[in-house]
């Protein structure tokens, strides 16, 4: 082979290497470095069930109290929780870890909701915890939070969560399915 | 040309792309790669509008109550809002998507906030979220928030909003006009 | 040297310069290009302190209250803060910024928190603000938060903040050292 073309072959090369460079934001989108499937389980307080409890609401517009989700649409209510994370839907699994923070709702036409909490693990498979933000459109069937940060084996990650409400009964026990997509891995 | 020019033209070329490389953060600074700018109109609830209250006071300091803004200067009180989202500063402008989370006052001795909450867009043009985190110096012109993720067509994105107090009436009526600068798309 | 022996070395050039590129994420881990240590004093409000205190309960659950922590483990308690924050862990160093925003705490057998806030400073060596989110299991000795964003000298960083509980007396102050590691800079 001519010097002539090894040149011309490095020269195409270094048009791929630059637009992979250029580009260098996108690659990272279609496929996410890590993913999880993980379901947690909230059972709010109703002035009865302390022992079950998960979740209790700690603040509520005029109209609310802390033992009865405001009407309507629960707007206003502010959820302080701290619930188990399994690994399948069954509530009796061993949690792999705790889904810790706040959920409000904040509308009063229909049920919408905004999150701001933490996935906590604290198992031999899994350490660190997921940080998640963002709002949930209740009434349909999936909807995405952002992951904003992580920490220990999720170190400065960032991603989606996609929400599936997997399960309710009436209006003191849901159960979420959580697919997290992390598209930032370090 | 010889082959050595154009040896010296790849090494030339190579430095820039390898310096290109090192500073890639950095290249992604000035300019942002989506702009938008929104307002958004929050009239909050004084136990007498509750049919055009966009927001309620949810929680207050042990000296505040749910339909008075406390004094000093609100701090403690814990907002809930679902504010509609307008491409102008007019109010009755048909609406792009709503602005729905929390703010709270945190200074006694002069009016700033924390806002955690979501652009969520559900219009032909737009789909999907932007989550907001930060601190709001309400007395400055001008203040900036994070913009920590997205969904939809925000995907993962990040940056900053601009914040500027558009017009305000007494306790009950403010309008923010809010820039956001994306420098992180995916 | 021979046109050959120079697209070698060229070749060999470019490999690095692309396995640089493949793991260009894994290489901001391991050393921050940022760091700060700085150390934020809380006074909560107990209804007789209202000159000292920097901190108020505004939300509590049924059986709580906003000037006495709430038993379990304060669990639902959300606390508004405007904390001083401080270059050495002496509350009476002049601070160099506020640290705003709030606290929640969430289980009901261990104390644990979550927070949302920020570092504002307005110094004439820091401009800007850091956003933190995250879970903080407060009877470890250290835990992370997330570092989401930031403006001005912070402009869209990213990192961690290793908190270390560094002193407290009962339930009316504690002074939190906070280790801000950021690994993404502009």
């Amino acid at each position: 082979m001519a010097a002539t073309e090894l040149i011309s072959a490095l020269l195409l090369f270094l048009l791929i290497c630059s637009s992979d460079i250029s580009s260098g934001e996108k690659t990272r989108r279609p496929q996410p470095c890590k993913r999880l499937v993980l379901y947690f389980h909230d059972i709010l307080y109703n002035g009865k069930n302390a022992q079950n409890a998960t979740s209790a609401i700690v603040a509520s517009p005029a109209w609310g109290d802390k033992t009865t989700l405001a009407a309507p649409n629960r707007f206003g209510d502010v959820v302080v929780f701290d619930d188990p994370i399994t690994l399948d839907n069954n509530f009796r699994s061993a949690p792999v870890g705790r889904a810790q923070g706040f959920y409000l709702y904040d509308k009063k036409e229909v049920l919408t909701a905004w999150f701001g909490f933490s996935f906590v693990f604290n198992s031999t498979r899994l350490k660190g915890a997921i940080n998640f933000a963002g709002a949930d459109d209740i009434m349909k069937n999936t909807r995405d939070l952002s992951v904003v940060g992580g920490t220990g084996d999720f170190f400065m990650t960032r991603g989606l969560a996609t929400l599936t409400t997997d399960a309710f009964e009436d209006d003191r026990y849901f159960r979420l399915r959580v697919d997290v997509k992390l598209y930032e891995c370090f």
